[in-house]
């Protein structure tokens, strides 16, 4: 076998692409929260001056790719390729995105695990040689999602106990083959399951189970336990996701403690009402590019395998009665 | 620089990823269209039984993708990584696909040229020894594109001369390092081009600057000429956008004479009352894994570039007044 493969599906990075440069951006809801003072810019305005949430998004999503570009020593022209995806209908904000940008654009469609099947591709790019530099971001909005998904935020309907507040925010990371930074060094990309759940507001539920089986098929194919990494991060499974992933996890053999994080279930804090937490692109985005890398810079972390998670379904597919799958892709990153 | 990259965005792959198998699977109107007897599996029921033109493309590339395998020797346990794309919101009929299958799944959206962003994403993973095997697949279904991006179809809105018909099918690609099959050989990922048009009607004249771009940037990265390839196919600029293709292109000093055909203008007879032609996911696709491949194994062809192209916007952006932007992407293959 390749010394790029490891068990069935874990791919292994033996140049160990650098995450050169990252930036973070997200709205006044996420800055309250518990991961505010780890967010690069915070804007006011959710809307950005636009006047809907969907040209709003895309700002976001440009706004924190020149950021993440600002931070290296590198323009636009200097970039490879350009990986983006988004939850909006026809990843319409990556590909304005990549229109204004003008770099060779790969869209990518995992719902909220699209960072880390982001972050895996341009990894795979770099480590290939097929790329010296690749940009990677994602973006979500609270108010496109909620009328894209569910309902239009005016008609003020109620939440429920298990429903996920989608974060409004974008990352972007530039990875690289030469350079300062944390290293990728594997990635396992996800099946897609599904255990039945049918409801949109129950998202949680449908992704534990791709949570379980990226995480064990992970430990399986490269031999390694809890105890390997000193962090292990799930994205957005929310309080109530969490808790079925912990059952399941521990039925699987593994107990991980306090080494686990899930992002959707930390984003908020509990008087700001926002259900089971945290969910879209941007909630796994933000974890993994401003929590998980600073806290690497400041040495709390030296390996850290992040698990982003994804509910594939649309309004149309739960409307045809099909029930809600759920994804989850991991990577490794290495101080 | 690498020996994996050629001027400043195309992709070589020395180690010549092959398409070991391929399988394609279409309508009673495809099949009736000049491409037909190039089309593996044609169906007389669009809707293959189901109740819905969504599930029934599920079914359509599910289809598909277990018949591609039937050519191998191989099984879904056997498959590295499974590439999809499609043009459903959330592209659902790959995601229901990729549960179907039990493969992990990388989804992809790159609208009507995600067959070819599949196809070089897959060949780089095979080439630089990430995986065995990639299943790449693609759909799309007429009935369920008019009702996502234009009207239902029991509307009987008239078309016009500028319409385009989205193709009612799917293919499958199986790469492979071993075996025997066409090479893929290298790839230009495409940028995002936007010349201000806004009818969707209007969807090859949004993605002939996108196809010269592309092919223009393959022909001085790689150094090559017209006279280098067999075939210069693009895929679903339909006969309007071909008509801007081949202008855009001799501004750009290069002529293509008869090498060039474009497989949206080719898919349907003029009594079909297609309008500008085909376009969909299935489009490039059939045009690729059906014509080019079966033509390649009869020694028709040799060295074909196919550049796959793609108007990327949601009916949300166009009633928001943006622009439609066009993306094209480009692969090599050899016989």
């Amino acid at each position: 076998m390749s010394e790029k493969r490891q068990g069935l599906h874990t791919i292994v990075f033996p140049q160990s692409p650098r995450i050169i440069a990252s930036a973070t951006i997200a709205g006044p809801k996420e800055g309250d929260g518990n991961l505010g003072h780890y967010i690069d810019q915070l804007v006011s305005d959710p809307l950005m001056g636009e006047i809907t949430p969907e040209k709003a998004e895309r700002r976001l999503l440009y706004q924190v790719c020149n950021d993440a570009l600002t931070k290296t020593s590198l323009t636009e022209k200097d970039i490879s390729f350009f990986i983006g995806g988004d939850l909006l209908n026809q990843i319409i904000a990556s590909s304005y995105c990549a229109r204004d940008l003008g770099i060779p654009f790969l869209g990518i469609y995992g719902a909220c695990s699209s960072i880390v099947e982001g972050l895996g591709l341009g990894a795979l790019m770099i480590d290939g040689q097929y790329a010296d530099t690749v940009l990677v971001a994602t973006s979500s909005h609270y108010h496109a999602s909620e009328r894209q998904f569910r309902s239009p935020i005016e008609l003020n309907i109620q939440h429920k106990a298990s429903d996920q507040w989608t974060v409004t925010g974008a990352a972007a990371a530039v990875l690289g083959s030469r350079g300062e930074g944390p290293k990728v060094t594997k990635a396992t990309f996800g099946r897609v399951l599904d255990y039945g759940i049918k409801r949109p507001t129950d998202m949680g539920a449908a992704m534990a189970p791709a949570a379980t089986d990226t995480l064990c098929r992970h430990f399986r194919d490269t031999n390694t336990s809890p105890g390997d990494y000193d962090l292990i991060l799930t994205g957005d499974l929310g309080s109530i996701g969490q808790k079925l992933f912990s059952h399941l996890i521990k039925e699987s053999g593994y107990a991980l403690g306090t080494k686990h994080i899930d992002i959707g279930a930390a984003m908020y804090k509990p008087q700001q009402r926002a259900g089971a937490g945290g969910s879209g692109c941007a909630c796994s985005a933000l974890g993994i590019l401003g929590y998980v890398i600073k806290e690497m810079y400041r040495g709390k972390y030296r390996r850290v395998l992040a698990i982003a998670t994804g509910a594939l379904f649309s309004p149309l597919s739960y409307q045809q009665g099909d029930s809600i799958t759920g994804i989850a892709h991991g990577i490794v990153i290495e101080s």
